[in-house]
């Protein structure tokens, strides 16, 4: 079975890795937010891809979510006695993957070939793309101002009431090479947009047209697993957002979000009593992602779920990639 | 008393330390090689400036005399497994100088502007100077091909047979602020070359031509101290390198080098022999340091000896340092 998976940092990583371990090998495509890339320091820091990267090469840092296991802070520790800016906390090894992006991308490398040596050099056989190899940045117009998505995710720890959400740059941004067949194909069979969080993490993604138009014209079945659990989020602002946003965070404004986008919901058993106007079919799980066990739990149940969904409705206008790219 | 001092990186710290512990607060001005400075995987390195920052700021590694103490190398590790470069090892706190260095000069600063912030960071009451804040490149001819100075001395541990050396750069490189001040000011009480490579480290900075002519005009006593001992080089090339160029490694040979730059000589007990026929002041005492006990006793047998020397003789050209700068 192949399947793509859109995601964006921690919580969808855990997904993206339950698909890697339980998927036949070389089965697991995933399209990775860069909204939240930014400059730092003068390296290029891309978030979402480094998660991604690590959590499935046994790198990440279990605790945190973030960052690379048996770290080191000796930059940082050397930075804050030099007056350097250490809002932003770069670990000593995760360091080297900044410095060698920023470098391979000031000669000339697309973004997408920096993170397909990555992979490479990790010994991934999963297909990790980037959503679109040109600049998108999100930015969050709050009542403290517009804020940079990481001024307002790690430099204010997300507190500022957020008024609307844009993704500068993603009206004139291409896919990624590869992100449009990984969506409409031949090899794929199904798509899965992880329980990220819907306005940070899933929106930038889809904020790129060509890559919008081509998950609206599939040809097989997509599932979202909605990232609210009891109508909370397990981490990270989703529901503070959603609420700030006047939507109620519950299973059926998640479909609402992706409505045209998803053939099916996975929710949380928690969530089930707040599901029963979803027009789409609704799976519930358990989809608290705790252990590994867990991880691959959700992703069987939820390759389960996509084997069993017919492909989507006719009615739906034809598409070609070529049209596309 | 305000003694100027010249030097490139470990040797020569050595010697700027014993002068820095034993002159009083504010009385040390140290000019430093920047000839080996370079970009490596996007970062400006400045090799010789940070080795005199980390050691008068009794951060530098005692055992390598490079490179901090305390250090951690965890970049250095996850960079190789990633495929990147490594023979140029960058420790993780060292990086955080690299990278704010590399910040502020894209910012703008020029390099005596980073280098004052970082002294004035560290607390040191020495004024640590670039010699120029243009880009001047060592580079080596020699029987493997045209070399930079890092490739020679680091990557090949300087095994190539040397044929000549040059200063790109050099000609139309204009001294730092503060560099003729120092040289020519009227604080400054004394000169002294300190002990490092003549060729690839104290040349560079004589190649600038206001910052020669200010030294070649000085009021003040000169003193070259060797860095021969027994006619070789405690660590390093130079021994090596004035063989190659067809000098023999005497205090002879060091007086010639430097003619009508310095006043006097000193020189190790172990080199006496060879030194009667140098025309200025000869002075041999234990130049070997090891200790910081025998940084210090150097520092102040230099120190001794400028306040002894008289000032240099007439029938030198009068000089203005607003006729330079």
């Amino acid at each position: 079975m192949s399947v793509t998976a859109l995601c964006g940092g921690v919580g969808g990583a855990k997904l993206a890795l339950g698909l890697y371990r339980t998927l036949p090998r070389g089965g697991l495509t995933v399209i990775v937010n860069t909204g939240d890339d930014f400059t730092h320091l003068g390296l290029r820091v891309c978030p979402d891809i480094d998660t991604v990267l690590y959590t499935l090469a046994d790198l990440a840092n279990p605790e945190q979510g973030w960052g690379r296991r048996d770290e080191t802070w000796t930059m940082m520790r050397v930075l804050e006695s030099l007056g350097g800016e250490t809002w932003f906390r770069l670990g000593d090894g995760d360091l080297a993957m900044h410095i060698l992006r920023t470098r391979e991308l000031a000669g000339g490398a697309s973004l997408s070939e920096v993170v397909g040596r990555f992979q490479s050099r990790l010994g991934l056989s999963a297909h990790i793309l980037p959503m679109t190899d040109s600049g998108v940045a999100t930015r969050l117009d709050t009542e403290d101002g517009d804020l940079g998505f990481q001024e307002y995710f790690v430099k204010l720890r997300c507190a500022p009431r957020v008024r609307s959400i844009r993704y500068e740059g993603a009206a004139a941004a291409l896919p990624a090479p590869g992100v449009i067949d990984a969506l409409a194909g031949d090899r794929v069979e199904g798509i899965v947009i992880c329980p990220s969080n819907p306005y940070l993490s899933i929106d930038p993604i889809l904020a790129v047209p060509a890559l919008r138009a081509a998950l609206q014209a599939r040809r097989v079945p997509s599932l979202v697993v909605s990232p609210l659990i009891g109508g909370s989020a397990v981490k990270g602002p989703t529901a503070k957002i959603m609420s700030e946003l006047g939507i109620a965070s519950s299973p059926q404004a998640i479909f609402e979000h992706y409505r045209g986008l998803a053939d099916a919901l996975v929710i949380d058993a928690s969530d089930i009593h707040a599901a029963s106007r979803v027009p789409v079919p609704v799976f519930a799980t358990n989809t608290l992602m705790s252990s590994l066990g867990d991880r691959e739990a959700l992703a069987r149940f939820v390759s389960q779920r996509i084997g069993e969904l017919a492909p989507p409705g006719s009615g739906r206008p034809e598409f070609s990639p070529s049209s596309i790219r």
